[in-house]
């Protein structure tokens, strides 16, 4: 894309009020836009992010037999009723409203029960089990406070997958495949390493729950971490016999703050239940289906990307996630903007995702726009580059510079 | 897909209340869930219609120049005021809720206000016109009546696209142009021939504006149609004056029943007065912005779809926007499936998509289903098939037949 085609313009402002890094510097590079406190719209860059974290997820969810479908934001009063969760002293984040008729509506905050009933629909019998469905989806909550940018929003996107099982055995097993699932999810994003299966209380039906928690500064948690035995634990559970069952001990563990980027839960047959979602078994008997559900927060990451991934110039997008490989920069006399618009048709041609800065601007202005957006390849197009026969491209990351030929060039960024 | 693995269940029965055919149809086959009046879930059969829909209409969108954002559902009071429109007596549709500081928020049944507020961030001047932007987002409206399925929904899914210039001549050259993209949409769809482009009364800036009115037994609106002219118009307008700049005669004219699958609005500056959306121009003067708004109903057209391409057997998909192109169903012993199994594999491995009917069922129910669900091909292997090394292959719109040996199958599927 031609950057003077792209409406959207970097700035050294930011709303007031705005205090997370994350969101700061996201609109600072024109990636969202503020509509109001933990309420973002995604430009045509932003968006771009969006569709690249939701992809990696999505394969990795198909992988594991997930079939996406798609909800809808507003809810029935009864839907919920069931689990007692339509209540606010319940649930304090729903926002609510009425039909004309005054019936009242809800707006999705979770789509656990909808989901439910939904599947009750289609399920009838051991032979339809097992079920694993997934969507994208608005979640609309009404928090109190809003301050983490898009850590923690009043509107984000969520994948929420959930499965339904014949037993606690096959429930186990998928949980365990879709635990592999969330770490491939969150090595392909680049955060794998810092990113720790982390022990927290169980509910009824488990003793241990896990949380996805990944090392972050800007983290609303904080957990127990053992790097080297790889063993991260919350506070909820810190006591003599759980770090005894861990095989850990308290002095060798260092407090971090984290994010949540992923949940699973084990709800056992209790929402069931409450439900009344039930098989019949191979004997023709009710049962009552073993459900689980999975989240991974989808802006979320892209607000702990920036946190953990950007510097004092701005963001340092991770090549799996970065809205185009490569920002390309022509610099000088008319044959170099010659030089640098038939490259950039030559990328496209061989589908290199290029961000081509063709704006009448300074080449101070240039560079910096590059840093502060984040790419993780500048290619620069000059007079004395040219004079040479030469590409300069610099990698976001390390700031390593390299002088390429053409054919070199394209060895490198097609490969990519 | 094997359709084991599907979750989703054809039934005869359709929920309490529901009178539409394209909703009683959809339910039935399993493509959308019934949450209440107006507002339906996708299920995975269902969601890929609607991103076959979306993907056209991207496409199209893309190709005048449009650059895809993401706008928020949670609205602000403020964005809506400097238009009148935050009224219930002016817009009687909103939902809207509050915050827990009592702050009074809407859920967007529109985005032309919100859209306006971001892009006056990003534009400031002549040189960054013109700008064309658009988004596929849910629309919350809070209608008294919903009772035509996924023709009027209390939350749908609509594509919106704003565009903003420095003059009339540049917004109709763009409007022109948006109106040659909205055609070839609607070809691509298979409504085309049935599709007309609708005068309709104007607003401040223009005599006329412009519908896109598909003929449809269960639209719930009606034009004035010269089919041999292709001049079409609304009951609006329907003035000796009008008439005789359109070059027809009230006799010529036939009354149809239609849906409105898509329209096109040109706000002159009227908007930006109200909202103060100036640009500098090149005489370094403060001018108002030229706008535009272009919607397609996405989700209405997978309404419109059914309603026109179906019959008492259920739906007949058009190509584009089939969930999957074959049907495969597999009869008899066990070589037979065998031999189904191989050739669903092949099709996958050559990007054919196939649903594949590998349940333990009577042929008569596997048949029944393949014409309910509407793919456009259903593939039979079976053991007389087999005997005769052949497949059969009938085109669902037509009920055509064809023996055709493995390689002629293969030459006809995967150049579709």
């Amino acid at each position: 894309m031609r950057r003077s085609n792209l409406y959207i313009k970097t700035s050294n402002n930011v709303p007031a009020g705005e205090v997370a890094k994350n969101a700061q510097l996201l609109i600072r590079a024109g990636f969202i836009y503020k509509v109001m406190a933990g309420v973002y719209a995604y430009t045509t860059a932003g968006l771009r992010v969006i569709e690249n974290i939701k992809q990696i997820v999505r394969e990795e969810m198909n992988a594991v037999g997930g079939q996406e479908l798609l909800m809808s934001s507003l809810q029935k009063k009864e839907t919920w009723e069931h689990t007692g969760r339509w209540s606010d002293d319940v649930v304090d984040i729903w926002f609510k409203s009425k039909l004309k008729d005054d019936t009242e509506v809800g707006f999705g905050w979770s789509h656990e029960e909808p989901i439910i009933e939904m599947l009750q629909n289609y399920l009838h019998s051991y032979k339809d089990l097992p079920i694993y469905v997934y969507q994208f989806q608005n979640k609309l909550r009404n928090e109190t406070r809003a301050k983490s940018g898009l850590m923690r929003g009043r509107e984000f996107l969520m994948k929420d997958m959930y499965s339904c099982a014949i037993n606690e055995e096959a429930h186990n097993k998928f949980y365990q495949e879709t635990t592999d699932a969330y770490m491939r999810v969150f090595h392909r994003l680049g955060i794998g390493d810092d990113t720790y299966i982390t022990f927290a209380s169980g509910g009824a039906f488990t003793k241990f729950s896990h949380e996805f928690q990944t090392i972050c500064e800007a983290g609303e948690d904080e957990i127990y971490l053992n790097r080297e035995k790889h063993v991260a634990l919350n506070a909820e559970i810190m006591s003599d016999e759980s770090l005894k069952e861990l095989g850990v001990i308290r002095d060798e563990l260092e407090l971090v703050k984290t994010a949540e980027v992923g949940n699973i839960f084990n709800f056992g047959t209790q929402k069931s239940e409450e439900m009344n979602f039930k098989f019949t078994n191979k004997e023709g008997k009710d049962q009552y289906v073993h459900l689980g559900s999975y989240g991974i927060g989808i802006s979320r990451l892209m607000g702990v990307l920036v946190e953990k991934f950007s510097d004092d110039k701005g963001i340092v997008w991770p090549e799996q996630t970065a809205p185009w490989k490569v920002y390309l920069v022509s610099i000088g006399l008319d044959e170099s903007v010659k030089q640098a618009d038939d490259l950039y048709e030559e990328l496209k041609s061989k589908n290199v995702e290029v961000l081509y800065d063709d704006r009448d601007a300074r080449p101070g202005q240039k560079f910096t726009d590059a840093e502060l957006m984040g790419m993780p390849y500048r290619l620069t197009v000059s007079d004395r580059l040219r004079a040479e026969n030469k590409y300069e491209l610099t990698v976001r990351a390390t700031g390593e510079q390299m002088l390429l030929t053409h054919d070199e060039l394209l060895a490198k960024l097609v490969s990519l």
